[in-house]
């Protein structure tokens, strides 16, 4: 399915962004989105046993039907106790005023620094402003304002036709510590103007997540505010999607479409990252497992360091396989490609390998790391970058 | 228990080294080690699924009574396939034709780069030396011969009386990649003058691993070469310890004391480390999971970098703690400390805590965190290091 990262209009949504100074006061770190009656919202939030403040407000609050997100970057509220709930419920019952509706129908979201009390007053003194921003254009604004170690926004949109009707998929997301693939907290949003039932749009997410931003964040391993959140205008008009028919098929691809072209995005803007790999198991007994030797290969700081020297080193990739938690795993069977040049057949060194032809493919800006288990029929694709200096420097720095 | 790093002679040990040329022509990267008739030997080696040729070579010679050891640095001679293991067999039959020996009884390590095949006719040659050089005098060069990228060599010995009987135990190892615990080659040697059966010494070392090196090391995370190896001489002429007697026991305190030396030096010096962390989980429901939840503190390159920079970003810290695998963790029990600062108490930001005091407890060499987790009364502490820039530089340019 086709995509461009320009974000298309989705009617039924808009977008105003603001400047509230909460570690900057040159740029928007405040975001309200509101949606228009009808909308359905299904959410996918953080599995961390540490929870931040606005996660667990938009736990709560979804029991009602959500009609404003509000986003703010520069501060995560998280690890911020009672006060950090004081906080994010003074920011949904602000939105609320100045919209008429129930603080209840309003989810919050926070992303930045962990540890720190919001810069509350600053924050409600400026709703107002966003909401007053409110436009189905806001779109490119909002992603940068949603942004923290980002080095650019992140948007995404395609769209899909069926019985003549044109339908339209436009998302934005923010996040970029990538060493370990799930450490810095990633926000999405997604919408789409065609009518879905929220049960229907939570299947689709459900969906979608695993394949996209899932393989560059472990399952459960994620961080404090991680959320994306899927909204459905029902502004086309048609008639509601329903589960497993093929129009809703086409309705995840797309949003699938959308969702892996921003867990791309997030991956080649990796903090410090010079390098984008996407590393294929196939021949796994099962999804996990080849998720497993995925993310091992992908979550080891030898192997990304080696592709940032442009080594080589297919050893570390090698001793990456061998420590992955999979159990019985027989190297005789397993073989190993960068790009076309293949490294390793069935546990042995490929006897027509040349040093120079890995060097080569290792020098590349994007490189293919492909590994067969030969146990089954199972494959699972993990996306992750190279670790450099500027990891470092990024990481060391980020506060001061 | 007393220690110190300067090695103390082990009578019925001796130790080899010379330069076989296998990545540098002037310096020591072989070492043979001869242990007097009657040694007894206790080895652990690693759990990764890709086992270099070494270690399936030791495995397989364990059914013999050991009486060599003979180790390289500078290349791992692992991913090496048939001919891996056929270059450690010649290199284990050189060694015994030239102690009028059988191969079986001779026991090979190596460490250094995976993947590409020893250099073995420099090895062959270069036996001969090294058993010329055999001394009891022979573990400082030793300790040097076996480095990769440690910057110092480690060595540690104690000694302990029993009935007016003086024992000695001495260990050498190498050892340096720090930023996940698991990821570099550890090799161990450590001997004692004791009369020991082969199975109490294995008991023995099984009990120490835990405690020592495996705190520095994730369980079945190990890479494709480490080994440890435990040797007792029995030249003190005591009767054989008993398992579970009182004598056992202070036997197995002095070898986890050299044991713990050795593995703190390899955390010190850790690959580009400037600080030295021990991270204490304590009131967990038991070992297993006190270990989990420090190490996945210990492995996440966000906290390191923290370290590194002398940053109070806690909220890492908890970030880490919340999604170790640990089931059912309730954040408003969790307790945390920077050295003697609290940061939080049971689940919310300590009301005393400032970050200045924080600040001062980061900028500190060595730094303990402490996780007291609510949930019972069992402890572990993980030993790390921070990760810099030189981190990257290390492994960056390692095979260049």
């Amino acid at each position: 399915m086709n995509h461009q990262q320009t974000p298309q209009v989705i009617a039924g949504l808009k977008l105003g962004s603001t400047c509230a100074g909460i570690r900057q006061s040159d740029r928007d770190d405040l975001v309200v989105i509101e949606m228009a009656p009808g909308t359905t919202t299904a959410v996918v939030l953080t599995r961390n046993a540490f929870q931040a403040a606005p996660v667990i407000m938009t736990r709560e609050h979804l029991t009602e039907t959500p009609r404003y997100l509000v986003i703010n970057s520069g501060n995560a509220n998280a690890g911020t106790g009672e006060q950090g709930l004081i906080n994010a419920r003074l920011i949904c019952e602000r939105v609320a005023q100045h919209t008429s509706r129930s603080a209840n129908q309003v989810l919050p979201f926070s992303t930045g620094v962990i540890g720190e009390q919001l810069p509350v007053e600053s924050i409600l003194q400026a709703i107002p402003q966003a909401i007053d921003n409110l436009s189905e254009n806001g779109w490119s604004k909002a992603a940068k304002a949603i942004m923290t170690t980002d080095t650019r926004p992140k948007t995404a949109s395609t769209s899909f036709r069926i019985n003549e009707k044109q339908f339209q998929v436009t998302g934005i997301c923010k996040g970029s510590g990538m060493i370990h693939p799930n450490m810095a907290t990633m926000l999405a949003f997604i919408a789409t103007d065609a009518t879905v039932t929220q049960q229907a749009l939570q299947t689709c997410l459900d969906r979608v997540i695993p394949d996209t931003f899932n393989s560059i964040t472990v399952d459960g391993d994620t961080s404090t505010n991680d959320a994306c959140v899927l909204m459905a205008t029902g502004q086309t008009g048609n008639p509601a999607f329903q589960p497993e028919s093929r129009d809703f098929q086409i309705l995840v691809n797309a949003v699938k479409t959308v969702c892996a072209s921003l867990a791309e995005q997030i991956v080649k803007d990796g903090e410090g990252a010079t390098k984008f790999i996407r590393i294929q198991v196939d021949n796994a007994y099962d999804r996990a497992e080849a998720e497993l030797v995925g993310k091992t290969i992908a979550g080891s700081p030898l192997v990304k360091t080696a592709f940032f020297a442009s080594d080589p080193n297919w050893g570390r990739i090698l001793a990456a396989i061998g420590r992955a938690p999979v159990n019985n795993l027989d190297v005789n069977l397993i073989s190993l490609w960068i790009n076309d040049v293949n490294i390793l057949s069935n546990g042995n060194p490929s006897p027509d390998y040349r040093e120079q032809d890995g060097q080569l493919a290792m020098s590349a800006a994007e490189i293919v790391v492909r590994v067969a288990l030969g146990r089954g029929n199972a494959s699972a694709t993990i996306l992750t970058c190279d670790l450099s200096y500027d990891y470092v420097k990024i990481n060391a720095e980020y506060r001061s």
